[in-house]
């Protein structure tokens, strides 16, 4: 087994400890990567609680991953000693499912095999990047462009993707209308994505207090939610609206914003059920869809998109220890808008 | 004027009377149709009583017309004296916006102009096919090819463009499989539309009471939805699944049905919010959508598919006194599948 050192959580309260965790030996194909950074996504937070279901204690949570290749199993060739790459929500998949030949492993029949909480093919509990090393499949890893730092990368690998998978899914480019709901961690790469693939960008935000930073991000509008004259001026306006926040929100009214055979999408996931207007749907055939994250071919394209296009997240970089308190501040919207942490300092007390 | 006789209701409770009501005169683009069949539709009744909202007594129902030609306005191009026509859930829109342009008038955003229970543009109030006579606007006006009989086409003026518009829409064809949730008059058509397009048909019903019917009207697979096992054997199955229950039902049930990619359409229209668990969406990301009735080019278009591939309604022709009656039979859901009025009974008491 490869020792590494991580910050787990011991139980729905945390904090966060540091501790030693067991990677498995290298098999043929996988890689060891040298863990440089580690986003923190609501979901961890969500996942960590046990809100999303139960989980099994101690979790090292994290699924925005950059770092190195440190050494590589005798069948890799995908990646190399040395390399940048990233791992991102999921680290292996059926690979023989309709889905995973599709190259949509994320929506694999049997459950894609997710990067902490959950049991992979080898029986053992996954543990995330909230630590200093980590083995992957290389099919599951992706190169990091040289345009992109590593730190502004690790949340790429799920705000990024999370975003960029169902703009291109839902076909944006010059001469559409998106807007995106709550500008937070996935909202802010949204925007950013949206505006470099041509397409007019509304934010809908619950107020006007980030109106300067979403413009700044490329929004060409920024409209209240909590101002009810923002439904009247918009019905009917945007081919897509990608909505990012997993709070409860009233999803018909922002149907009512959909142009004919529009879509809202959410990416955000309530835990509880939302309710639907189906005459919102009706008039104007209109849709409620949900993405999940990307496919890795797709992964790697929004890299390389966004190092064409020099896209990178809004991040603050964070010590080990400040992990819990950057939670606290995840659950008070008080991030603009993703924390990284460098994980260097894993072991600093 | 012109005179037509009619049976209205004059309050939400009924019952029908036999009335005299007027026409306009024929205005340059006008056809005066001698109504020979109407069929009776569920969302007759859901707007007579008031459930989908106030409306103005007494209302003529009846938005499933066929009759003859019986006279042209000064201009009229596309229709002739003695011609076999369809009218159907609309009688105008705007023409001029980008809905209209393409040819979705049922889309209008200035609102299409209902067959009854709405204002025109010539600030008269409406009223549908229960009559002996109707004035449309040619562009409104459907021929019905010579291989259906007229009572038979009835009800392709709405059950049929109801459920032929979102089979087309989200591409149903061979090697598509397709499930109808309800084997009512819209779901009846669903099912020999869908075969006829060549997809794998599957009815979800809630008992096996009308399985043998299901598999005469084109059906693969016929389903109990009351029967927890149908949604574990199903699971991830369907390409499409077409609602047409208007009442309230699980729908995150059934969108687990769906496989990536794939669409629940309700075209029936539940006066309640439906509660959808966006997990349900975000796994496969799946689609919930809605779609009204279809234009007047792809009613065409449905009117001469149905021609060619021999497709017609199973109807119970009923005379004008029996409507109450029948009505209470469409509550009870005791009709298979469509009830029609001949309308040359209309003044028999």
């Amino acid at each position: 087994m490869i020792n590494a050192h991580a910050r787990a959580v011991f139980s729905p309260e945390g904090p966060f400890k540091l501790t030693a965790i067991e990677r498995r030996d290298l098999q043929p194909h996988d890689v060891l990567i040298e863990i440089k950074f580690a986003g923190i996504c609501h979901s961890d937070i969500h996942t960590a609680r046990g809100e999303w279901g139960p989980v099994q204690y101690p979790l090292v949570p994290g699924h925005e991953i950059a770092g190195i290749v440190a050494k590589v199993g005798s069948q890799v060739t995908k990646h190399a000693v040395g390399d940048r790459v990233g791992v991102g929500c999921m680290v292996d998949s059926c690979g023989e499912c309709v889905n995973c030949h599709k190259g949509e492993e994320q929506y694999c029949l049997s459950g894609n095999t997710g990067t902490y909480g959950a049991i992979d093919r080898y029986g053992q509990y996954t543990q995330g990047g909230y630590s200093t090393h980590i083995v992957v499949s290389e099919d599951f890893v992706v190169r990091i462009p040289d345009g992109i730092e590593l730190d502004a990368a690790a949340p790429l690998l799920c705000a990024g993707i999370t975003t960029y998978s169902p703009l291109r899914h839902w076909g944006v480019g010059p001469g559409k209308k998106v807007a995106v709901v709550g500008l937070g961690g996935l909202g802010h790469m949204a925007v950013k994505l949206a505006h470099a693939m041509g397409a007019e960008v509304t934010v809908l935000s619950q107020s006007l207090k980030k109106k300067e930073d979403g413009l700044k991000l490329g929004a060409d509008h920024y409209y209240a939610t909590s101002d009810p004259g923002t439904f009247k001026e918009l019905a009917g306006s945007f081919d897509l609206i990608v909505n990012t926040v997993s709070a409860k929100i009233d999803i018909s009214a922002f149907l009512s914003l959909l142009t004919l055979d529009g879509t809202l999408v959410n990416v955000g996931a309530p835990a509880e059920p939302l309710s639907v207007n189906v005459f919102a749907l009706i008039g104007h055939r209109r849709s409620f869809a949900g993405s999940m994250i990307g496919g890795i071919r797709e992964t790697q394209e929004m890299l390389d998109f966004c190092a064409e296009h020099h896209i990178a997240p809004e991040i603050e970089v964070i010590s080990a220890k400040q992990i819990d308190e950057a939670w606290e501040r995840v659950l008070a919207s008080d991030v603009r808008y993703r924390f990284v942490i460098d994980i260097s300092t894993m072991e600093n007390e």
